[in-house]
């Protein structure tokens, strides 16, 4: 097990990532000092593998838990399923000393600590994150919200979590494509902040596919520790914290355009960084050669590097990226790697560029 | 004009009162260099009155404002009204830096702020309350939410206004009924912190009920520096600040149980300062000739003191009341007053003795 501490002074807490945490959910919780009664947020796929765990772990410390379950998918992270939840904390008497325990991916992760971070003007949250993708970057950092029609994400609050707790079992029963996505996050940590963790993805990647214990327990615990000492330095976005959207814009542009169903998270922005790393050749002075690795290294973790859009999608695409929170005065602001293992933000891009780089061209 | 500050650091803000505030709405949000983007959201009556003088006072001064409506009433204080807000703003395309005024009441406040405390993750709002309650409590503060159906207020944040006006000229367009509840809330700042405050009520009241802009002056921003002091010294409610819900217990339950329509929130809190009052004469030695100088002040504001329920009822108030976020370990705790001008708060009153106040007994 490797501990990674957020150091965010009364909001400081730990990542703990390793296997057989789920089992020992209930007696760490205890050692946080967290109120009696407690419900746990999942949704029906993750809690029927792993719901009966937690809710015995907790229930053999001492807590009341009670098990609020959730459609799985994009679709649940809405306000409609945000004001279910609170209904349901009301009907059992949560209070502001009661916490809740967000089981699952991104989606439950984001969802409960919104509701988390509302419910009573806030309460403790714990995350159990048990996708890949949420254990390297969606249960780190205090990041919540729910998405709109209009654009995911738009409604949130920054409120971190009081510990972390990423149990890689859970990994082992992530369907391939769900597992693949996660990776998307992984190898943005080498790109945007460490040269050395994408040599080391190159080389260890085939042992990441099969899921090796040993080479996920260092991978996941070094890519929470980037983030980590991103958001310990910038906790609510001021401007480091942006450079961890590398290839979200665009990312985020084709999940909205999508409907938030045709592609999972990591396979938008896995389309999102290749692009960006385009534009990043033609903006930022990225040799290609280090483009060639990037799409080289998301084809190999089997995800999705470019798209085929019409003048219509490329419009909507252009127009949801302005929605985008990342957007002032009107500009599309960009997350660019000037070199493998380093990222700088606010670069105004034309979009003629940005049409380009979708299109698979460095213009 | 009066101008009192709320000394909250990073977040400070001053309090505005006085006439002719509204036409240099425009003018004060430069100073606060505000972005140039901005939101009105108001409902529709506050619209017709004051609507057109808001939003000419912003252009005037260079910004560029729209206009969101809501309808009027409790009932806008929902999250599916939050919902259209914030599709209007992605409509409009608010950025982070853009910012929101809440021009109205409570009810326009608090989701108006509770909106801005969430969209894109937060951003900045300045508070035009234009009814007495508004201006002397709600828009003061940072309390922001919206009512589930099981209890008001049960999803919110803290999220601090840049600045608050207070324009008495728009007290003289409110209806009598709602200016009388705003009534309710001023008495308590005399009952809670200020002996001399509440005497000075009792010598003006008859001015007061006729909306003497002097008297207005001096006890809006009376009231205002006393909340801004509470505030400042327990902006999250770790402990004081809790002094400020004195009747407030009794008054949620109220209008929860009444479906918030039938009482005014400054009506539901007048029976429940009452019922307070008398609390406080059972079990923090709250002389009895106070609990009358109390009941006679509500009386002559022209406010309901009591409540006639039946056991159904009275059992439902105290099921409603057990829901409120004052609740710790499933006991009602209580602020009472042990003289006049002072409280203290997390007293645990017994089921029957809450019963017998309802009742108008000092059990």
């Amino acid at each position: 097990m490797r501990q990674v501490n957020v150091p965010l002074g009364t909001r400081r807490y730990s990542i703990h990532v390793g296997q057989q945490l789920l089992p020992q959910l209930g007696t760490r919780c205890l050692k946080l000092k967290l109120g009696a009664r407690c419900a746990v947020i999942s949704d029906t796929n993750v809690a029927r593998l792993h719901g009966a765990a937690a809710l015995a772990s907790l229930r053999a410390a001492g807590f009341s838990p009670v098990l609020i379950p959730l459609p799985a998918g994009e679709q649940a992270k809405s306000l409609a399923h945000a004001q279910r939840c609170y209904r349901a904390l009301a009907a059992h008497r949560l209070e502001r000393g009661s916490f809740i325990v967000a089981l699952g991916g991104g989606v439950v992760g984001d969802l409960a600590g919104f509701v988390a971070a509302t419910y009573l003007r806030g309460m403790d949250f714990v995350q159990v994150p048990t996708t890949l993708l949420a254990q390297v970057d969606s249960s780190v950092g205090g990041k919540v919200g729910v998405n709109l029609p209009e654009g995911k994400n738009l409604v949130g609050a920054f409120h971190q979590p009081r510990g972390v707790f990423c149990d890689l079992d859970t990994l082992q029963t992530l369907p391939a494509r769900e597992y693949r996505a996660g990776l998307a996050e992984v190898i943005k940590y080498g790109i945007i902040a460490d040269a050395a963790l994408f040599a080391r993805l190159e080389r260890d990647m085939d042992q990441l596919l099969q899921k090796h214990p040993a080479t996920l327990e260092t991978v996941v615990a070094r890519c929470c520790a980037i983030k980590a000492g991103v958001v310990a330095r910038d906790e609510r976005e001021g401007g480091l914290r942006a450079i961890l959207n590398f290839g979200h814009t665009i990312g985020h542009g084709l999940e909205a355009i999508s409907g938030y169903g045709k592609y999972l998270h990591g396979e938008a922005i896995s389309i999102g960084q290749v692009a960006a790393a385009r534009l990043s050749q033609s903006l930022a002075g990225l040799p290609e050669r280090e483009v060639m690795r990037i799409e080289t290294l998301f084809a190999r973790a089997g995800l999705p590097t470019k798209v085929k859009l019409g003048a219509a999608q490329e419009r909507r695409l252009l127009n949801a990226m302005k929605l985008d929170k990342k957007v002032s005065g009107g500009e599309i602001h960009f997350v660019l790697a000037p070199r493998m293992g380093r990222a700088t933000c606010g670069h105004r891009v034309p979009e003629p560029t940005v049409r380009a780089a979708l299109n698979g061209e460095a213009a």
